[in-house]
């Protein structure tokens, strides 16, 4: 027994009208949906009847026939999803829109969510795009990026950004996070400093693992055991975060590190402050640098020396790549690796 | 002649299975979706055997009745929109937190849009709203709310957000801004400041009319009148419009004006860095206050005094009057002022 099945409901351009109009006529003139799609794209094999039957239930309904037929032949909703871990944190607001100039210029709207980095809000977001009310997503957050290598890697239209396994065989975008956390160890090492502590992401950030290995060979490759006291990670990346961790590594006195470097500007800057609450003088007495390069960094007193991620890019990269696989399915998709930057400011 | 009008299609919950098979049903049982509808919440005015094809066909769709039913009783999207003229500006982020865990307290989705401040994509966003494929918007954007005061006011469920004109009948929330600004000015004018200078928004902004009169109100009140050239309208709310309206100041030489009261922190943050990149202290050369309290004016040095402005309440306050209008279209839905305060810290 075969099954009418009709095209998605919500799978027709963005008015409301046109949505309602193909099911209108198609119950008006007593047909499926599909007749009244082979009607209006010019197929032949419709019976003359059930064609004029069809034709005339377009005209009762008052919608113009090009109307109908491109709502039928656009399955999509024009709707991608961008998945965040936090909004606050200014470095996705720079990815974010990116993303949305990107899905701007080629006729899709960009939804941005806040996943709070929870796996239950992460699933529900996804459930948006299994559901087809949205045609594909940017993940920037870890639990989405986690749950769905072991879920969706195959079945869901999705692009990892920042925050990605290279081995999974999901397209993402990226930079590559064990050179830059070496690159900015490199740098402190350069200067002299040989206590260097790391203030990183917990929550299982992919990344975090990546840099925290990039920060920790670049230390062996000095001929340094990185001490376990100098290694801090935080639960959430916000100023207060990094503030807290300062008081920390100031706590450790004659042993504390002399620079400290940490996985986001957003901690970067707390350190900063914490240790000013402490009398201790960036970067007389201790250098900082921070990861991403948001705009306050440059603003700041001192400036931030910093690895800039190419956040516009990233985001931009990000939703080319879902776009192409949304176009075709089928195509081999890249992984993509941007280039960071250093950049020397006053505060290491 | 009546012509049969189904549900809308996207007015169903998350389940596209479910979404789906309502019409499916309605097809395959030779009915209306309103006849399937009354089947399926048990009422009694459907004759025996369309009641039989119905649930036959129910039957083999292989769906659950109580699935379907719900369907059809939540006319509903489950999707808010927060519309915002700036994702980069952290003010709109902590707003934006307090719409998203309202909306998902009550089992909405928010979707976040970018609206650039740009009337073409405000509209955009709008249809979504005009098409159903949102339940109600959150306007924080001037376009957005000076365009709909022009046309959606009565007919589509939106509230207005920070951006509001008392006076045009549509429900929203902010704070005194008049009064605000008032305050700022008077805290200056209390520190012995008589030439005070405002950085205001341009693009249109009701808030920044609504602070630039509170601003010359109370230098009136205090006997001065504002000096034009301490009033500077920047197009954009970001730290380097700050940091070159302070340039712009110091060139006034010694007119220039020793306080500064910039309308957002993103600019009050750049003004400091301005300023001290033309060799003034901050406070003791100059004072800069700022306004709304984002997360990082607590972070810089010299901590910024601002006018703080209670983000995540007006976003929660703004999704509550959101679902009560959505959920009484009839129902009078107040404006709503929240207290602002002022945050004294070291710049001024």
């Amino acid at each position: 027994m075969t099954f009418c099945r009709l095209p998605r409901p919500h799978a027709v351009t963005l008015h409301y009208a046109d949505e309602i109009s193909i099911f209108d006529v198609a119950i008006k003139a007593g047909v499926s949906v599909a007749t009244v799609s082979r009607v209006l794209n010019g197929h032949t094999n419709v019976r003359e009847p059930t064609r004029d039957k069809v034709l005339a239930a377009v005209a009762a309904s008052g919608y113009r026939v090009n109307e109908l037929a491109r709502n039928l032949r656009t399955a999509e909703s024009r709707l991608l999803l961008a998945m965040v871990p936090d909004f606050g944190n200014p470095f996705y607001s720079a990815i974010v829109r990116g993303i949305d100039s990107v899905a701007r210029q080629n006729g899709y709207f960009m939804l941005l969510c806040d996943t709070g980095a929870d796996p239950g809000r992460e699933r529900s977001y996804f459930d948006l795009l299994r559901g087809r009310r949205a045609d594909g997503a940017i993940c920037l957050d870890p639990a989405t990026v986690q749950a769905a290598l072991a879920e969706h890697v195959s079945t869901l239209p999705w692009v990892a950004c920042c925050e990605f396994d290279p081995t999974a065989g999901v397209p993402y975008v990226g930079i590559d996070n064990h050179l830059a956390a070496g690159d900015a160890v490199r740098h402190l090492l350069g200067q002299g400093h040989t206590r260097i502590a790391l203030i990183n992401a917990g929550h299982g950030y992919l990344y975090g693992r990546q840099r925290a290995e990039g920060y920790r060979d670049a230390l062996s490759a000095a001929g340094i055991d990185a001490d376990p006291a100098w290694q801090i990670d935080v639960d959430t990346l916000d100023y207060v975060a990094g503030e807290e961790a300062a008081k920390g590594l100031t706590r450790l006195g004659r042993h504390r590190p002399t620079a400290v470097f940490a996985v986001s500007d957003t901690l970067a800057i707390g350190v900063i402050k914490g240790m000013r609450g402490e009398g201790l003088r960036v970067p007389d007495d201790v250098a900082v640098m921070g990861f991403d390069d948001i705009a306050v960094a440059a603003q700041i007193d001192p400036p931030l020396t910093t690895v800039a991620q190419p956040m516009r890019e990233l985001g931009e990269t990000a939703a080319r790549l879902l776009l192409k696989r949304l176009h075709d399915p089928q195509a081999e998709v890249p992984g993509v690796l941007l280039p960071h930057k250093l950049m020397l400011r006053r505060s290491a």
